[in-house]
């Protein structure tokens, strides 16, 4: 094995994938706030639709699926985008082994090594390490308790442009319950967005994994749904939504973009027994009703943890998101959230500290690095360990604030 | 949408991905012999282990599963590989979402556009399209009725390092049931080979979809059994044997090689649930049962399809595999295979003209590209359908003889 070219090829990833922890491999006393898992009394009981996808439907469920997907699903998908508001139909959806596969195939299709891309700062930290194996120049975005910050955006496209540099290939972005920040853009942000997209030449990808996790407040209609020009491509997953371990998700965009992806997804097609399942689950009176109980469920749960941060952690921020998964804590000013993580881990909370959200780690960087944040996931943990979680967590900031 | 740019990167991409058929899309008098689709008659009944995956093991089989894949599975292949003669644990395993994930991988890790890479001339045709959008030279090593012409391979490699070119990164071969010359090495020739990698500091990965698809000799032992420095990478697939609908693959390699690979594997895990539902029916006493089945289905087929060929396609030459899906005929010089598949496609037989399984088909290519090859797959088509795809390619053959 030839040890330069694999070490070099090491660097170049910056090697700075995050190792996962699996609920199997958490000792009895963990308490996992660290990762997007799905509540494990959630998971819903497939075994009817696999049974039927196993017997009457089991010489299209081994068999290879085209690359675009099996054409019933992206039927179902399409009319739920449509009742969404986004005017697609079967032939501007592409079926995907997860989100992240969509993001991969995308990052293939628009970006060349040294292309730039604007992602907010802070950005959906699973992305980043994707983004960065293309070779991408990241251009950061601040945001607000109204998502990405549009005026500033802006400006600094129109920066670049003074400058001859050419436009960002994309923008990605969470527009909905944003991962880690939990905000969600009202209406007329996203539509500048759109415009500022559309002034530069510029595609959106709308990551849109919470999209029907929405537990408050009323929906916000999605950039594609407010897309004219063919500016955005979304990308949406029943992984939150159904379940993580099913790997199927979609891509939405203009026909001529999905012939070019369905070239590039070489993989011999995502599993057609996966999708025979979401896509008769989907179509199946328990959809409703498992999606409305989602939403009670991750309601209540961050209610619970939104009060148990307000109760034992003096100084500590919070937006209350609408939906999603997390809550994003600003710590008192000088608290640093990778010290707190590790402490957090020593007493059997696992986070992740917010610098891991950052694209731009580099030194220079303006602004600095903020270093006061940690993100909080109460998907899967229980409400009795939500209290008991963020107890422990009381016992860090007391250690950290003296 | 940025026209120029989606237009520079398909014509990068050369857009060959050929378009699949698949069988539900095919109109009742159509014979499929272009792909490689499992007989339907062998796809076995999954349901009991589906039904414990999605029970006993619901909290595994629908959260996410680490990049390294599902240990249990990792175990097993490892055994299975041991009593082939390979020296693997479970930590020199990373399960895919299919080997084409794998082949896809492993040019991430390994090559930088403009990199050398070996492939037989004919080689696998879905791999051709994945290594070129990587940006490969590519080296194109002759086969004889024993695979890869090794000591052709040494002069190639002797002549570009002569010239001062850099090694070839790897060496792709199917040692096995070669797809499509159907072609088995025998063992003399794979220490050849390795010897050769090794002495260029060249790795090889073996492509071994078919290995245990062995209806006839005695079994060779595999590149990576003979392999005693770390140069050969094995990739492995469940698609052949059990079902391609489940999309399970794998890669055996060095663990510092799959340690890095675990970082390229950015798509959130293949599904815990295929994963589950493969290693429960490989650790059942059906998967030696079903293993053996599947030995004598295609056995028969081969035979029945080798017959036909010489009752009906006189002058036409082919190399009866001793395992897999494919038979490789070579046809009267002169008589043209593309030709030849297009007036067999308006008879309602479908197959893939050879031309297509050559990887460098610039037009001063030297020798010139061999014309006069078809592959016929027998996995799919019935006894009978055999027996009349072939009766149609006799008319073929007459109409292009004459």
């Amino acid at each position: 094995m030839d040890e330069q070219l694999l070490a070099r090829r090491a660097k170049r990833l910056a090697a700075v994938f995050p190792k996962a922890h699996f609920p199997s491999e958490l000792a009895s006393h963990v308490i996992a706030f660290d990762s997007g898992f799905a509540a494990p009394e959630l998971l819903p009981d497939l075994l009817p639709f696999a049974a039927r996808a196993l017997s009457t439907h089991r010489q299209e469920s081994l068999q290879y699926c085209a690359s675009q997907g099996q054409p019933d699903l992206r039927e179902w998908i399409a009319g739920h985008m449509r009742a969404d508001g986004s005017r697609v139909t079967a032939d501007n959806l592409m079926i995907v082994s997860g989100a992240k596969q969509g993001l991969d195939l995308l990052c293939r299709l628009l970006i060349d090594e040294g292309d730039a891309i604007v992602v907010t700062a802070p950005t959906y930290f699973t992305a980043i390490p994707i983004f960065r194996s293309f070779g991408v120049e990241f251009v950061e975005a601040p945001q607000d308790e109204q998502g990405l910050q549009v005026k500033t955006l802006e400006a600094l496209l129109r920066a670049r442009r003074a400058l001859g540099k050419p436009a960002p290939k994309f923008i990605y972005n969470v527009a909905d319950f944003h991962n880690p920040s939990g905000a969600t853009m009202p209406e007329g942000r996203r539509r500048q967005l759109i415009e500022v997209a559309r002034e530069h030449g510029t595609l959106i990808i709308e990551d849109s994994p919470y999209r029907r996790v929405r537990f408050a407040g009323a929906a916000v209609p999605t950039l594609k749904a407010l897309d004219t020009a063919e500016s955005v491509i979304h990308v949406g997953t029943f992984s939150k939504l159904i379940a993580p371990g099913l790997r199927i998700g979609w891509i939405a965009a203009a026909s001529d973009v999905i012939a070019r992806l369905i070239q590039l997804k070489s993989d011999g097609g995502t599993s057609p027994l996966l999708q025979r399942i979401v896509c008769d689950f989907c179509r199946s009176p328990l959809f409703e009703e498992h999606s409305s109980r989602v939403r009670t469920h991750y309601g209540q749960k961050r209610d619970r943890m939104v009060a148990a941060v307000r109760r034992e952690l003096p100084g500590v921020e919070l937006l209350i998101p609408e939906g999603g998964y997390y809550v994003w804590l600003t710590l008192p000013t000088g608290m640093d959230g990778d010290e707190f993580a590790q402490r957090a881990a020593a007493l059997g909370v696992n986070l992740i500290p917010g610098s891991r959200f950052f694209a731009n780690t580099d030194p220079g960087r303006e602004p600095p690095l903020p270093r006061n944040h940690v993100r909080l996931s109460y998907s899967f943990a229980s409400l009795a360990q939500i209290d008991e979680g963020v107890r422990r967590l009381a016992d860090v900031h007391r250690s950290l604030a003296t």
